[in-house]
């Protein structure tokens, strides 16, 4: 089952909604782009390459939906349905490059309204269907760095549910798994919205790999005492130097990882990787609210007072000296990595299998 | 409020029910040594410094309870009492400290039954009002490395509800508000238990300082960002090269603030500090249930799929090279600790006002 798809018979964009993971599977069917956009913006897909995905099947619905019968009419509204999804959320820089690519389709000159819709609905499948590949190869580097009986720590959800289909960190552990290694990993719960045990917990019992669901504060505990010896994690964006920005709670594992002696391995799509930043400090991070902090309950009671403040920034910035290496479709990237990852941009693979 | 206390009317200890806050104030009333035995373990009674004075009070019950009719037969009760409550949790060195204490009065020579059951009950309640005295000098001590305009990072509860009444780290906090400087609290929600979220949170409000609850993983966020200037939390026990022992998430806690020159405080009475053990290797780390993980519900719905597996130490160990000073009862310690908590324990007072 992918994570989202584009329904030919109702000319929708469908979704599993991951909010309703692990108790239901449901999905939402979107009919236009501000569905996709709210969607986006309220979790109900997320993953960086998940959501430029979805950003670009919100665009091909926005051309669906359009009433436009010249061309320039059609690009104004195309225009304006990238503005929103843009705006959705801030840090993953996919979602900004799939709109780009989406946009670029949508300059083609001499093409009749018809023609464009259709050029922008094979264009987001086309992404949908290069995501599956662009993990399939990640898979096969990130499984390279893996070996029989390691403990792997693994942050959020990286796994199919986070992406077209397989996955990126857990893609890579999964493919480990699919080769025969024997597997163990530690699932940090990822706080506050619970993507680890939520998530990933599903994922990992689907594929039989074992596992056991961690507080994020835990994994520094087992790392110190010798019991897990590799952390794997994705990123929403990274910065030209090899800083990552991913879900909150990264920095800390990496710097308990570094301080341990255990290397650290950021898995992702060329894609997420925004040279135009030279560092992370220029990352935007999105700060959600509250209430994603404040909302669980443990035996029906609140774990708040009422009316307790709460901060929640969504992401945080691991910085290039915590990071073993940065793990690519096109390879696998070493530091220095100001130098490799624009060689790894232009096309020169700078690790093999 | 105390946190518990000896109501003569009905001959019971009394304590708040710390599972039910912040939703409900309900007191337990404890009849018995394994009515208290059980209160610590089920964490109705938590924080190092409480659980002590708990196992004292539970100590005297078993001798008010005791049908012997000689001082040899009541002796053995207590014994067997205190091996029960010794048993209920394994890191905090307080509870061990404070049965200790009280058997040395059942040890005492000469004394009838009734004098022994009042002369346990008289050193029960002193070590309660002494927890409280320790308290405030350590708030003293704590309070005068606060400045006007900090923000604090605290992890778990070290306030009222940890000790018998005031705090340890957040007695310090509670201090120097007190004293009029403006403070700032960043909150560690604490996973799993979420002390930090339910209880210290309910305790800043009381006490009117501002405040914002961060799950754990994301103070290391704040800290890269220079928004949190100082972090403090308490111990539960401390090991004669200075490592210490403290609720899970400490460590990693410690570890972001090291990174980004930020001082660590560890505050703890000098009960806390175990010169027996070398260094935090040898603490025994309580792993509890996989339930305490497990049982949050998001409006409603399970964190974690159907039979999900996980692991819970309940608390960590962070290298003395991470700790800034120690903070007690007797004044402010500074590395190296190897050389100064000895001189502490024996009288020398190493830091002042």
């Amino acid at each position: 089952m992918l994570t989202l798809w584009w329904d030919d018979t109702t000319e929708t964009v469908q979704m599993i909604d991951q909010r309703a993971l692990p108790a239901r599977l449901e999905i939402l069917s979107c009919r236009d782009a501000a569905a996709v956009a709210e969607a986006i913006r309220n979790m109900t897909v997320r993953g960086a390459p998940a959501i430029g995905v979805a950003a670009a099947y919100g665009l091909a619905l926005a051309a669906w939906r359009s009433p436009a019968t010249d061309p320039a009419d059609l690009r104004a509204d195309i225009t304006q349905a990238a503005a929103l999804l843009r705006a959705t959320r801030p840090t993953a820089v996919n979602l900004a490059w799939a709109l780009d690519q989406m946009l670029r389709i949508a300059d083609t000159p001499g093409l009749t309204v018809d023609k464009l819709r259709h050029r922008l609905l094979a264009e987001a499948r086309r992404l949908a269907e290069e995501d599956i590949a662009t993990n399939r190869r990640m898979a096969e580097f990130g499984a390279a760095l893996i070996d029989d009986g390691d403990t792997i720590i693994h942050h959020c959800n990286t796994g199919s549910l986070a992406v077209v289909d397989y996955g990126t960190a857990l893609g890579a552990i999964r493919r480990a798994h699919e080769q025969g290694k024997r597997i163990f990993v530690l699932v940090d719960e990822t706080r506050p919205r619970l993507q680890g045990a939520r998530l990933t917990a599903w994922e990992l019992a689907q594929y039989g790999i074992p596992y056991a669901i961690i507080p994020d504060g835990a994994s520094g505990h087992f790392l110190r005492r010798g019991e897990a010896n590799k952390v794997f994690f994705g990123a929403d964006r990274v910065a030209a130097n090899g800083d990552v920005a991913n879900k909150i709670g990264t920095y800390m594992l990496s710097l308990a990882a570094h301080a341990n002696d255990v290397p650290v391995y950021a898995v992702m799509p060329a894609s997420t990787i925004d040279l135009s930043l030279p560092d992370g400090s220029d990352i935007p991070i999105e700060e959600r609210s509250a209430d994603e902090v404040l909302n669980l309950t443990i035996h029906g009671e609140p774990i708040a007072p009422a009316g307790a403040a709460a901060r929640n920034p969504a992401f945080d910035v691991t910085p290039h000296t915590l990071i073993t290496a940065l793990v690519t479709d096109r390879g696998v990237v070493y530091p220095p990595f100001h130098i490799h990852l624009p060689r790894l941009l232009n096309g020169a693979q700078s690790g093999s299998l």
